[in-house]
């Protein structure tokens, strides 16, 4: 058997950090998503770059199926080895490896965790600001994601972020892409595209940061509407304006019902609500709060509450963390199914209320929760623990990415293709974009071990 | 002979838009560059994306090579046909399709200008902030080559600009990259693989650009130094505190020198100069000023003049702008060589100081000229008329790159790599990185009919 082959030539060098344990095979088929979960042969938990390469020898030579693993915290089926294979678990390589002050940047292992880095610079007045909500994740996983998050109205995404990468190729070579530069104009930028490749061309194990300066001074509000498009239109008067927001968030009454039950928040009702954050020195935060609350009021934004109080503002950000956690508490027994769609801004308020129409219609409850200084909004579709459940919420699913297609967005904002979304892109890119997709791939994993079942149908 | 078939069937749609006229065939015969002019077989002036996909297809069908010209502007020969074939004018697409004021986006033809859709969006109150300093450049253009400029510290560069393309690729098909959204995590970021891709993948003939709103206030300062050293520590201490610069240039003493002549620059002396740009409100805009200057201070910074005159700024930043004029008419007879090596910013003094030596053991003249905030630096190399004039210009041009490289930089932050760079990739990117740009160049144009003879060497 090819992959019994891998493992007995894996375990010459990683000796029993490659497993066939049941307890942990079980571990790694599935992530936080709904997809059925699929047992990988066998895992491997490698240590640096050399290792990676070295297993993707092996399973390049027998043609056996490797699945990136990070910290399985993936929403869209990334994780599952759909087909079998090696599990590749990175999560071991924690190594910040290098960090520049003056150049603002660092260089770390897959493995290391958003939270792992924020501590490490805080010392030295520095952090990452990518913030996908969740500390667990991996700056690995993140990067073959093209994840964002909260901040990415001001800071970017991982696309912003990255300045390089060491990425073990399917065939067993190690390459580096890209540098410590800020821009350069010199060849293909082949970090962006391993960036959101979702381990289906390579994997990544080194990457090569962008950080900023932590802020001087940091603002936080919130502000109630009466209606979703009234707090949209506050938005996009806001972003217009240019003023620098650093975080804009938009929670639906569904949502701050949830939030106001599940984080206890005082003095908030359940209405359409945006929560904003400031960075910048006080005199430029003061402003931008008087400009952000000035437009709001035009809007009959109500309650404009600044907190400046770091544990203020930390509960009130923690209650949006949570937001998925207080949907599911406020349905017991349910699954959460999270939608990622994206829109141009201006069509935002249209892709939300249709989105509450066609959860009407599906008789299920889903909260939303917005990134609406980017136009991407999640619904929670709760599953009900029903036969059909799951069916049920695939479909509203497919309706809220249907329009928002419709509107010129996009399936995915954040989360990725992986399994979930790969029905879209043929609409959302056109055949002839996606066989050009296809073409790369084939060019870089001509044997197709590459984390196979992933962004492509078939 | 392939070519006339090509153009023959090419008359049948283009007419008299396909020509092989003496002058226009010269005209298309090389870029603002030192590479050695060759001519085009023929010239078409395209003007829609269809049109360029049909003379693709042919030119695909009978291996003919096409160079995509816009506005011959390239500074390292990216427009020069070295293997004849078709030279493919952009030029006359001019058509800015779509301006969306609430989505800050607009989506142009690859020959639109700079000037051009910055005159069109002021009624809007848009720009495009992406500024190479010369108002003739192309979106197109720009795009192929990844282009930036002295705005790039704040807006970003191309990568960051462009949202979606419209790319005609080798074999005539038409293909559509990213859309109008602010980011995705749906698929492989073909828009990014284009970018910087300099016509070897395929043709640009549209363009999706993120635009920013018209800033409030602008103000502009120079301040002087005694050392390059102090110059830099400056850029550096302002980045740290993140002060949202929106230009940070920095002139060395010979191209101060040049620019007070060429420009009647008053007040200024020929030392180190750093000339600032700052946007936001008026209060920001005062509260950046008076940050920025203290810490110029303990840097022996000197002579901060800060004009808010719409005039006098003008006027400083076209002095700015006409540095390479400048620097040319301080040597009557000769030609400008400008090399644009970047690298981490704490590297800059090193960078740019052994830079001096260089230029001083060669015997040559080349003031120097850098976009600071971002580690990019060009000498203009004044290339003597004698015979062996340019040789020795690529000389110190190659030993400027060569210390950026070991100072992990790159040999281009903004030209591209065209014909003068492609000896350097291999040592920047390594083998492995470059064998994968190449699988990709193979897999998108199995043909090799894409602007051959750029990027790589042979």
């Amino acid at each position: 058997m090819p992959v019994e082959a891998v493992i007995a030539a894996a375990r010459e060098f990683l000796g029993d950090r490659i497993t066939t344990n049941a307890a942990l095979r079980d571990h790694h088929s599935h992530g936080q998503d709904t997809q059925p979960p699929v047992l990988p042969d066998a895992v491997a938990f490698i240590e640096n770059s050399e290792e990676a390469a070295r297993v993707l020898a092996l399973c390049y030579a027998e043609r056996v199926p490797v699945v990136p693993y990070g910290a399985g915290t993936s929403l869209e089926g990334h994780v599952t080895p759909v087909r079998g294979g090696i599990s590749l678990d990175l999560s071991r390589m924690t190594r910040i490896i290098d960090v520049s002050q003056p150049d603002m940047d660092c260089r770390v292992e897959a493995g290391v965790t958003r939270e792992q880095l924020n501590t490490h610079l805080r010392d030295v007045g520095l952090f990452f600001p990518v913030d996908p909500g969740t500390a667990a994740c991996t700056i690995g996983g993140m990067a073959a994601t093209r994840a964002s998050g909260t901040n990415a109205v001001r800071y970017g995404t991982m696309r912003e972020a990255v300045l390089g990468l060491t990425v073990a190729m399917p065939d067993g070579t190690l390459i580096r892409t890209g540098g410590r530069v800020r821009k350069s104009a010199s060849g293909y930028d082949l970090t962006r595209l391993f960036l959101g490749s979702e381990g289906t061309l390579g994997v990544i194990t080194e990457i090569q940061l962008r950080l900023h300066g932590i802020p001087e001074a940091v603002s936080s509000a919130t502000c109630q509407f009466n209606t979703l498009r009234d707090a949209v239109e506050t938005v996009i008067a806001i972003l217009q304006l240019g003023i620098p927001v650093a975080r804009m968030e938009l929670l639906d009454d569904v949502q701050m019902a949830a939030c106001i039950a599940y984080s206890k928040l005082e003095g908030l009702a359940p209405l359409p609500t945006l929560f904003f954050e400031f960075h910048g020195t006080p005199t430029g935060v003061a402003e931008q709060a008087a400009q952000a609350e000035e437009i709001a009021a035009g809007y009959d934004g109500r309650g404009f509450a600044w907190a400046t109080d770091p544990a203020v503002r930390a509960k009130l950000w923690q209650a949006r963390h949570d937001a998925y956690w207080a949907a599911m508490a406020a349905k017991p027994g349910h699954k959460g199914l999270a939608t990622d769609a994206i829109v141009p801004i201006s069509r935002l308020d249209e892709a939300i209320l249709g989105a509450k129409e066609d959860i009407a219609a599906s008789g299920l409850t889903a909260p939303i929760v917005g990134h609406v200084g980017d136009g991407n909004f999640h619904t929670v579709i709760m599953v009900p623990p029903e036969p059909d459940g799951l069916a049920r919420a695939w479909e509203l699913d497919k309706k809220i990415v249907a329009r928002a297609l419709a509107l010129g967005g996009s399936c995915s904002g954040e989360h990725g293709v992986g399994i979930g979304k790969r029905e879209f892109l043929e609409q959302e890119h056109g055949a002839a974009a996606l066989a050009v997709m296809r073409a790369v791939k084939q060019a870089l994993d001509p044997r197709g071990v590459m984390n196979p079942g992933k962004v492509f149908l078939n």
